[in-house]
């Protein structure tokens, strides 16, 4: 009857614009950082939840957690479980909140950490990962998560039952795969804009030394830079190892077209957020302009009504759901199910802090529960600030490892929440 | 040469959700308040602005304003100004906290709040309405004011330009025709969900006696209320008035059209917001699904990219723009364009607090230098709150009558910034 008794919030940074990590045409200079809550309670555990900035106004996301913790500090966490669905409602559907919404922006940000916690102290109540707890619910629950109001006309209750339904089939042998190979994956730690060639040539080397064979470089600064990296990573790449491009959002409509296909030479798996995150017309005319290339986004992707419709329109060939910009757990399961029902591959978007332990849960579920594939996956993974956490992903060869311990993996180690609290943490003294 | 010296927010609210004013299906219980925003400069005037919202989460617009104020304070309003287009995009393209967007939520309804206190300011400093500042502008100046990025492939800086030349032509008559007989409005107070019957034959009697003929009621709750609501309303108005409905979000994509089709016999103008805003695709099967009822949408349309999508989706008959929702008047004037280019008129979203005193700068503005048209437009009025401003606005025979004071009129009296402060003024006390 484990009973959750307040809520703290940490906004944590840290200084990686010191050092050119996750440099890009549109954001330059990012402090990775999280709005960080611990729901505690009185019973041994405790949930913790975070959503990922780049820096400033991660403490208006704070805020809006803190706006939010009302909804579920003093409940039990069976209350709020039993009608998962229900509770999500209750935070996306707060009826003055929801104006400075709905779905988007900070408070929808705040609602992942929120929930997400949640998840959390749930798994960890059970003693096993989210991925397995998620894997354990019946799909009667599972439908009974997800908020299918604006869905149905795409997949409705019914379908979604079907769906999950179907999916039991051979799940034992895909979770043994699972744990035998790992998840597939591919890096982007080698193609940053802030990067010289020689950084990307030993990056590039180093990652296939350590079994990497899935790659993205960053694209968007001027044709001639990107052709160049884009020839030296398919130089020291070759032919068998695929490359993705992220341009994050950089261009109109034509202007993608027009520069995807300048790099059309190194047959790029997909090109990644070409435009506006709310042009889902102006990606379905960008797919057809740069063909054989796919087109991938999502990680800016406010919410379930965006994914719908980049399905409807068929404007993406990859679904790259985002662990914090959607609304908690709740609504990346609607996701997988929008993605499954279309046949469109969930390749989520990692890196940052925090993302890739999330996401690790995802693909997972995913592959357990709903699409039952890996045909064409590969989920995001960068090198960095994994060492902050209690249970830091790992990956080998190429692949996620199977995360066990129990809960969401996003707790982090009370050294690192101290050190990354802004402004007053070692990392900014 | 007006420099810009310090920003003070201000977290002001009405207890309206105490008299059931503003009930909808989805906000019961509203708070009309203001993120507000008073820019002191070395000179004698200030500049005002505000952002929307319905109470709770006031405070996070209020942080998101201070987060952005550094970037006009220390600045001379002429630099900001001589190039406006650079000053929103760098408000709306902040290299850290553009992450908690882009282009929507508490961060945009912040930037509306800035950006459109720079134009109060600079409206005073030339000693003229908003309106007519903009109408004094030269077509390139205009183009100048609005960021074109991502809306090229519907209407680029030369179609902007051939359109704003063109509605040069009769301006004069047309603003002697607006000073005349105002701009058309319509009338929202009649038909809030909370009224009852008698209070809504009352308040129809008594808005038509002040010369009002086009009115609007609240849908969504359940059927049979809805239909006799409208046959109440459409009892009271007779046939010559207009009737629209605004079912505020609630549907399904199914669900509304085949309530929108229950409400046929009482010959809607439109029914408005009939679904989640962020479905464009389903607003557009909306659309094609209850005719000759036309859909209304946009004070919950993030930005100028759900506007253009909605416009090449034909899936709207009116644009409802919003003096909040979006990032500040440049938008609005990208937005005004879009419209003007699919030949679909603006009928801008107001209400609440404040609302109603910017938007009708926008119809004016519409009216002088875009579009030229009234046919078919209307903007929306509600009878409270007015008391608040220093220049409120004023409506004679169910139209606005031209604001003449400096500036957007926007500002607040002083008793009003005191008695409405949250949670210490009297209003709250």
């Amino acid at each position: 009857m484990t009973r959750i008794t307040s809520a703290t919030t940490h906004d944590l940074r840290a200084r990686t614009s010191a050092f050119l990590h996750g440099s890009d045409a549109h954001h330059p200079d990012p402090d990775y950082s999280a709005a960080y809550v611990v729901l505690h309670t009185d019973g041994p555990f405790e949930g913790h939840g975070m959503t990922f900035t780049i820096g400033a106004g991660n403490d208006l996301c704070c805020a809006a957690i803190d706006a939010l913790a009302p909804l579920v500090v003093g409940r039990r966490l069976s209350d709020l479980v039993d009608d998962m669905g229900a509770f999500w409602r209750s935070v996306t559907n707060h009826s003055q909140l929801r104006w400075l919404g709905p779905d988007k922006g900070v408070m929808h940000l705040a609602t992942a950490a929120l929930v997400n916690a949640v998840w959390d102290l749930w798994a960890k109540t059970k003693g096993v990962p989210v991925w397995q707890l998620v894997a354990d619910l019946e799909p009667e629950q599972v439908v009974d998560c997800i908020d299918f109001r604006y869905l149905r006309d795409e997949v409705d209750e019914h379908r979604a039952l079907d769906m999950l339904r179907s999916a039991r089939a051979g799940r034992d042998e895909r979770l043994a795969h699972l744990r035998a190979h790992g998840y597939p994956a591919y890096v982007t730690s080698a193609g940053w804009l802030g990067y010289s060639e020689d950084e990307v040539r030993r990056r590039c080397r180093a990652a296939m030394a350590d079994g990497w064979r899935s790659f993205k470089t960053k694209v968007g600064i001027d044709v001639a830079s990107d052709r160049r990296r884009c020839e030296v990573m398919r130089e020291e790449l070759g032919d068998d190892c695929q490359l993705m491009a992220d341009a994050n959002q950089v261009w109109d409509v034509r202007e993608a077209i027009d520069w995807t296909n300048e790099l059309s030479a190194f047959r790029l798996r997909w090109i990644e957020e070409p435009t506006h995150p709310d042009d889902v017309l102006g990606h379905a005319a960008i797919r057809r302009g740069v063909r054989p290339v796919g087109v991938a986004t999502g990680e800016h992707a406010a919410n379930r009504l965006i994914f719908k419709q980049l399905l409807q329109a068929e404007a993406i060939d990859y679904c790259q759901v985002d662990a914090c910009r959607l609304g908690g757990l709740n609504e990346v399961l609607s996701v997988l199910l929008l993605a499954a029902a279309r046949d469109v591959p969930v390749c989520p978007h990692a890196g940052g802090i925090g993302l890739c332990e999330y996401v690790q849960h995802i693909s997972i579920i995913d592959h357990l529960c709903v699409s039952g594939s890996l045909v064409d996956r590969t989920t995001e993974y960068a090198d960095h600030l994994h060492e902050h956490f209690v249970h830091p992903v790992q990956v080998r060869d190429g692949a996620y490892v199977v995360p066990e311990a129990p809960g969401y993996s996003i707790e982090m180690r009370a050294e690192s929440i101290a050190a990354l609290t802004f402004p007053g943490g070692a990392e900014w003294r």
